[in-house]
């Protein structure tokens, strides 16, 4: 039919093979939902299909997701998102006036007052405007300005495409992006996937996981060695780990960063996510504009929220919204262009995250209901956040820091001499040959430390507190027993 | 506090500007959201304002958004997304029956029975199987793999996903991808992005917009001068131009693939959106598979489709789906870890998906209904598929192949010199010219066609199809008055 001018190398096999993909994908780790998690599905088919096992269901504490762990949603926001989504429902005198009054104002934003239209890519504006005015409220009445509001695919969609704006330059002049170890694994999954260059900074888990100013000196400078490191990415409340950040510590970040030129990512998804006595939430944005205009004018600051943590818990949604601060106005337009080749976010995830940031006051009709059912998740979370770091902390060869804040735990195990050495014969890394054990006999799901990256030498899990108390209590006490055996085991 | 060992170079102005910013994300162009479409959001704003026009509204015929130009949402989809997001209405005996049992069999398949929960990343493991028989369905009985299926956050997420995993080498053997000129924006602004090559074929409009094999014969050959070129990306039906593939065209074209060693994509999201007589939609994989196993055991083809267009229109959900055909078991293992980084798509998107998969069956209490929706929908745009081409082959100076499929037009037009001139003298591409000016003097807001790109030294511009009819035969004609008063004024 048509002459063939040139053969291709590739001829015969396959186009698109492990060879001839993207180098930087294949680079890409990413643990939570890695092979101990496929192996957990297998199990569950397992089960089903009737294969005996010593446990009769799979306890999944590998991954924060409430609903899945049974948590009930906010019987407001699943209440105005069903009348934003079947409007015939507005005219149901079921629903509360409060709910429908969000709906029709939500409604009246989108073209054509379906959530079924595009919107524009930074995000429906009246939800832009209520993000802004939740933040100001927050932040003690320090302004926010809609236009500097991109509501998001989730968070990570906002993390991935600002890392994407600042990755530039090739070799020693390649950007690096500092990331806490232990790490929520987003953020190294992106920087390989960008090829950027990953510089590690070590939380210090004597001190309950806080961030020390010198680690972060030392950590940047040795990356200065090799690269150019431009970013610095926070996470606080902390996952894995837990902890809250003292205003102290955020003031002492911020003025480290003006004093080196590095971009500050802030991410802030537990943000209502805070049990300890003592601990309270400060957003990045507050202590910045706190410091006066020497930082407040001059410090490049992005920060992050979602619609899947704090007490909604409602991840399936994929909301989430970003705040840029600081934002070289060029800078801005471009990013407006790169968000708007998707087109846009989800409209339900925007529509929800409106509500998030914009949920029944004092005096509307599901006050009272919203509050009880938010009251409740969050004590109960905190709850379990105590009953975590003590239960484990009984345990000899696991020492647990107190859970201040988010959903995880990241106690620190010992494992012995023989266990570490069977497992490296293996190929494998100790945590992983310990949660694999783990899950294959006591049907319980974790993910290793190594997944997160922790200190050469050290040994972790990362647990969600999320299952149901009396569950929780069980998981615990299973993993207790098992620690224990495996420790004599291997002794 | 902390000594500085080494200054870095951007000291005292931003960290991030657009010098120091991603190189390739400043080489993206969109023009579905461009500057026209801003400067109509600004008219509409002063158009709010009180500002004197001479027009009342701003007509957006710029974008594929049908609930924004007041399509209403199919009732049987939207009563089984209000039952999926606020399950108490399973006992409202307003739903119908058929409604509440898709919507417990997806609740069924989400974590705690809740969309709130994330998804497994590949997509709902119900959805999958839905949508593999569908296809199967739809292909006369070639059979699909629920293992094949990924659920995505619109096409546009799968189509980057896809072009993200080829994109490879340097220099001459940077992966090259092959896309129509026309083309649709989303493909030229990731391959720019990705910092791949964008390789052009043109598509025939003296032939209706059709594919020539020997132009993808040019063009590859052109192209293996200075990269590798991997990949053939189709649209059909087509955006901007309309055309819908004969069942021969496919066949030269999987067999030129094949032979060339390319990697088909098959953006198929317009496969319900075919009007002209004799035309029908063909599926790459349909094709594929009726080759024989010379092919069908050999090309690797991924297809995409889409919750936003055809008959539904649910742009904000996000929906979408890609099947991946011969893909390398070992990639598609990277494939699915990559997805997994972002967590998963919507999970209303996902739920969405399902439907247009699974629709009302005969016998099923909605299914007269639903059919009677659909059948309205698409036969309106059937009537404004032709109507358009109709009134605008009636202007001098403009051309208009017919609207065989998809939702747009993509006429050609004559513009005399001396608008040319000006526009050139202005930096501006002569049709951007022409587009803004239609805009402020009328209105109507389209693309030009500079935005998808067309054979050097024409012309012209994308207009939806999507207004209600009446409101199309004003635009029309209206457009009409313009093009004539504008050639008057320049010639
Ligand atoms: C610290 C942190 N950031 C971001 C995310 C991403 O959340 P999403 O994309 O669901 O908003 C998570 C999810 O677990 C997280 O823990
Ligand atoms: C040809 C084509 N492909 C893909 C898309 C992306 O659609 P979505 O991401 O909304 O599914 C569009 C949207 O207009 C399109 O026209």
């Amino acid at each position: 039919m048509c002459r063939v001018y040139y053969t291709p190398l590739p001829r015969g096999g396959k186009v698109l093979t492990v060879d001839t993909m993207n180098a930087n994908v294949k680079k890409v780790d990413y643990a939570v939902r890695g092979p101990i998690v496929q192996r957990a599905v297998q199990i569950e088919k397992e089960l089903k299909e009737g294969v005996k096992k010593p446990f009769e269901e799979v306890i999944k504490a590998n991954i924060g997701d409430a609903h899945a762990m049974g948590q009930r949603p906010i019987t407001f926001f699943r209440q105005v998102m069903a009348l934003c989504t079947y409007p015939q429902l507005l005219d149901d005198n079921k629903f509360p006036e409060d709910a429908k009054n969000r709906a029709r104002r939500i409604l009246q934003s989108c073209g054509g007052n379906s959530i079924g239209a595009y919107t524009t890519s930074q995000g429906i504006e009246c939800v832009r405007h209520d993000v802004a005015n939740y933040i100001q409220r927050r932040d003690g009445g320090i302004p926010s300005d809609p236009d500097n509001i991109y509501l998001t695919t989730g968070a990570s969609d906002g993390i991935v495409t600002i890392l994407k704006l600042l990755t530039a330059g090739e070799g020693r002049t390649r950007t690096g992006v500092m990331i806490s170890i232990p790490q929520y694994p987003l953020y190294s999954a992106s920087i390989a996937e960008l090829g950027a260059v990953q510089v590690n900074y070590y939380l210090n888990e004597e001190k309950c996981w806080s961030l020390d100013i010198s680690e972060l000196q030392r950590s940047l400078q040795a990356a200065r060695e090799h690269c150019n490191p431009r970013v610095l990415c926070i996470i606080n409340p902390g996952n894995p780990t837990g902890q809250v950040q003292s205003r102290q510590c955020i003031e002492d970040v911020i003025q480290f960063a003006a004093k080196e030129n590095l971009f500050l990512m802030a991410d802030e998804v537990y943000q209502d996510n805070v049990y300890a006595e003592g601990c309270e939430f400060h957003s990045f944005k507050k202590v910045l504009f706190e410091m006066g205009p020497e930082y407040s004018s001059k410090v490049e600051l992005v920060s992050f929220h979602s619609t899947s943590k704090c007490y909604m818990g409602e991840c399936g949604f994929r909301g989430g919204y970003m705040e840029v601060i600081n934002m070289d106005p060029e800078v801005k337009a471009q990013l407006t262009k790169l968000v708007s080749v998707r087109l846009c976010p989800p409209a339900p995830g925007q529509a929800l995250m409106d509500l998030v940031v914009n949920s029944p006051k004092p005096g509307e009709p599901s006050y009272q209901t919203f509050m009880m059912e938010r009251t409740a998740i969050l004590s109960a979370l905190a709850e379990k956040a105590k009953l975590t770091e003590e239960i484990l902390n009984t345990v000899p060869g696991i020492r647990c820091n107190p859970v201040q804040g988010a959903m995880y735990s990241f106690p620190c195990i010992t494992l012995p001499e023989r266990a570490i050495n069977e497992a490296k014969a293996k190929g494998q890394a100790p945590d992983m040959f310990y949660c694999m054990k783990l899950l294959e006999e006591t049907g319980i799901c974790l993910v290793p430390g190594s997944g997160f990256g922790q200190r050469e030498g050290t040994y972790h899990f990362r647990m969600t507190i999320l299952p149901p108390t009396d569950k929780l209590k069980i998981l615990l006490n299973k993993l207790k027993e098992f620690h224990q055996k495996f420790t004599q085991q291997y002794s």
